[in-house]
């Protein structure tokens, strides 16, 4: 009854699935870890008790003692490693993106509609996180009304040196893309995107402020500001009919101490959404259990690379640009 | 020493201001009030000790008694009675807007150009707001780094019937328009409007977003929402290079009662900005003192006025719009 | 209708007054400032346009253009220049104490029974700060019950070097003896001290815990810190049958900077009580217009100094100490 | 390498735990469940898929299935089981309190000496409450200097109607008296207790304010307020030498409607503790696997009993009352 977890990728999320598998998670056990290093995969493996560590990743995925599989590795290897677990029938949770373009996230779509069923639940981690599950469950009580629009923040201290203005919409203004769906209960339809002076500090447009309308009229705009120095920083407000709905602030104390009261930020994503990653984790391994999916799917995925691909194109042209989807599959309605 | 102040409108902002000056503010004390409505001057000048109530606006500008005059009569008439009050040579504290118009308001900047000194404070008593001068004090100091957009927020709990989607920029929009050039030390020079899914509560497009540009470059976002229904609530955010300032909660208690923790929030603008209000005309009697202008200038209401006119095209066009300014005379540099 | 104030004392808190008088309060003009450093209420005069600066209190008192008295000088002096002014019918706002015994404020309130009216407002400013005159009043709606206990905290960044723990109790304790008086409409019957550990960085015995009780069974507690080093900070929470109310947060921004998201103290009382302060002073000239008392009286002085008395015994000998009052006489019920 | 885990009473507590030995922790399964009514047993153990339901407890404490045992049964039955435990060398998580007084709680305190390790922790969870543990972190840091007393906060909704004032300081205080000496790292060495108003809808002395002294010379002091009505609020504020640590809101989210700014107060403990409780029971686990004890020990039982008791004798002599323990062996040292 408790089930064998093998990860894919042992890098800086793959290490910390592993550690939430092993040390947070109910039902579930590590048995085996890759990753290209296969030294890194050992030290993962043994820190967390895993049985192997090693470079093998289709090994991992056939392992009879693997009934579910965790893809935390490259981003363009995801959608390969998802078909080859779907092909295997075993369940599994893989990081965000799906894939880096709409037409190569289709190919997992198609996967699971060939199977006739669902395999693939994607990491988008908030739709487990305390403060956006208690927004939409206040939104969907009716006690503030419809919701009108939503204001959305990520900052983080800095972005990687690799990162491009387009990055910043692909790989950060993502998780506001699915996130926004998820909470209004629609979907994007529209999206521009409005450059603020950049900060001397960046080395692309940063902070931008990214505009989209969804099918039901909804306004979601989006600060993003990646190299925002003072921290990680999320925030989010819904306006609805006859209330708005935020998030409360996440530190555990309050000190005074040189003239001010102070609340800490956390440096990065990961302990700020260190609920949302254990619950996210635990609602997947629940999930197999009951064989009722959870959290965000294939297609989810495909959508929100659809939307950021349009965000791209509005990044680069000035325009409104308006956002069109294949017809949604049965599999996911 | 003290100066005698005459009021011309004992309306709502009438009675409040001649409060004020008759209760809360050094040096100054009541003379006369007229209002259309003699009755009503009457009845405020009774409360507020002012010597006399009357229905003649002229005659209390000519009055020798008053050495200053308070206009807050219909917006339609203060270009005339602030030209009235040059031409008499007396210091004026005139309520915004300076005129419906941007090109009625360059007649009283003429005014002021003709007799070669300014008479004339506008009434955009943010500027006087404890958090707008501390949030601008704060900017300044350098420790932030420079501003690269400013996030705003205006809520009314309910809209007058008789106000429009352009009333509500012209009206509303037109405080952060002002408080955004003086917080920020910049000029507007585009905008654009987004409309969000309207409320069911509301007879115009509301809420809206609108986005200004300035001429360094920084973005300035505004959401309007006047019929948000739970009060009045207005926030700002100011995003610099390394460090973002808001303002702090504006009430003076907290309540643990019923399972919450709950801060009051005003009903409308004048408890929010009354501190600023007292402030404002206690700065304007302390200008007449010293000769040191404060506050918003006429030219200053011109620009807010060429600012809402490009915003309501912005509206009806759903195009950004340019915005273009007079050359701005030396005696407001 | 103006009236002409005459101050007593220009040290910090006299040349604060000046300030208030002269640039806030309506209704009021300086007249002259005395203080024993001539050379000092001559700057003070200048800086806030008092006609003349003296070193002779009496003369103050007694010039015709003076209309009311604030008693700004060593605390020793206020019986004495209060009483003088009630001799010669002048209102008087004096700061706190009223005299550093009981007995001698009792000299106070018996030259107020000759005179046969109250003469005398006593400067204990929190009774106009919107804090606790909001938590007073949320208290009198009845919405939360009758109050059971006061939770107080009174912190400084450091005592002056003269204070020990008596000084303690009767100069910093005493604000809130007054203030717990007044919010909780009851009197102080008993008091206890009890000592925390003492901080390395405080040369008596700091913090302590003042631990009183109502005549209504209430229990009044407060923290006295007077070398917190961090600030100024002033709490208070007032706990109901149903609910409890407490102070907002007092600054007017709030920045997220270098990992925190802090909001500012005040360094020092005055910054953080400058709105009652303003208050209280227009309050005292409007009740010299209205002939109606406001704040604190001399029996106010009186009881607060009795209190205190017995806060030093219960200091030093660890006991309980139950506090008897003399018969309140009718001029003060 | 899953601990199999047996539970002694599936009361309100015993069921919480079962679902968060089954959804929550890693490394452990539930074999059994013991209740007196077999059927509440046998329905929580179906929720949980538990194997067996039972009205045996000795049989689950000796079940070779059963690796550890977790003991949530009435508060009087604690001690025998956690001897039972002992004697089978099982480890155990028991539900405070050790045992209904000093001397019987020390029973099993003799009980391990006899074994010659420990097998007992002890369910005092507020010790893996964030907000506490992130105090201790942040004195022991020694940014702030020492602790010099801490103010504490404790109230519910309402109490049980068999609560009387000495259950209220056996039942509530005690988490107090744990965590004080967990935060401040110090004993308690004596206790006085003063009474407040009573609230007319409590049905004992309530609130009431218990006031402990260590014997590093710090205050401790509690507001006990069992039936303040608004909801369930457990409040710390940590005096040090240069700042203050207290918690920070415990609300996901923050509501704006019908006038104010709101955060949600849990109803009752278990909400508020639920990361506590989740925590503390994957720290047990893990303790088992690793052999290193975590959180209370029976020693800490008989501790927090003592003081208790202490406490009691305080509330009926309306004395400070001395406190004096066991010397402590070296096994809990």
């Amino acid at each position: 009854m408790s089930i064998g977890v093998g990860i894919i990728g042992a890098g800086v999320m793959g290490a910390d699935h592993a550690r939430i598998i092993a040390g947070q998670v109910a039902g579930a056990h590590l048995v085996a870890i890759s990753d290209a290093d296969e030294a890194r995969a050992k030290a993962v493996a043994q820190e967390t008790g895993a049985k192997r560590g090693v470079n093998d990743p289709l090994g991992v995925i056939h392992d009879p003692a693997v009934g579910a599989v965790l893809i935390a590795s490259p981003d363009s290897t995801h959608a390969d490693f998802a078909i080859a677990c779907i092909k295997a029938g075993k369940p599994v949770l893989c990081e965000k993106p799906l894939a880096p373009t709409a037409a190569e996230g289709l190919r997992v779509v198609e996967a699971e509609l060939s199977a006739g069923r669902r395999f693939v639940q994607l990491g988008f981690m908030r739709r487990f996180d305390p403060g956006y599950t208690e927004m939409k469950s206040l939104l969907n009580s009716g006690a503030y009304g419809e919701a009108l629009a939503f204001h959305c923040i990520h900052r983080n201290a800095t972005a990687p040196a690799h990162f491009d203005s387009a990055a910043a919409i692909v790989n950060s203004c993502v998780h506001e893309v699915d996130i926004s769906r998820f909470v209004l209960s629609a979907e994007l339809s529209a999206v521009r995107v409005i450059k603020a002076k950049r900060s001397k500090l960046a080395h692309f447009d940063d902070p931008m402020l990214v505009v989209f309308e969804t099918d039901k009229g909804q306004l979601v705009d989006v600060e993003l500001f990646l190299n925002a120095q003072y921290g990680y920083d999320v925030k989010g407000e819904l306006i609805c009919e006859t209330g708005t709905i935020s998030f409360g602030p996440t530190s555990n104390t309050e000190i005074r101490s040189a003239g001010v009261t102070a609340t800490s930020l956390a440096p990065d994503w990961r302990p700020r959404f260190a609920a949302a990653y254990r619950i996210q984790n635990q609602a997947w391994i629940r999930s197999i259990v009951t064989g009722q999916p959870a959290g965000s799917s294939v297609w989810d995925g495909y959508v929100a690379t659809t939307v950021t691909d349009a965000g791209v194109k509005a990044l680069h042209t000035g325009e409104t640009v308006a956002i069109a989807y294949e017809k949604r599959p049965g599999l996911y309605s």
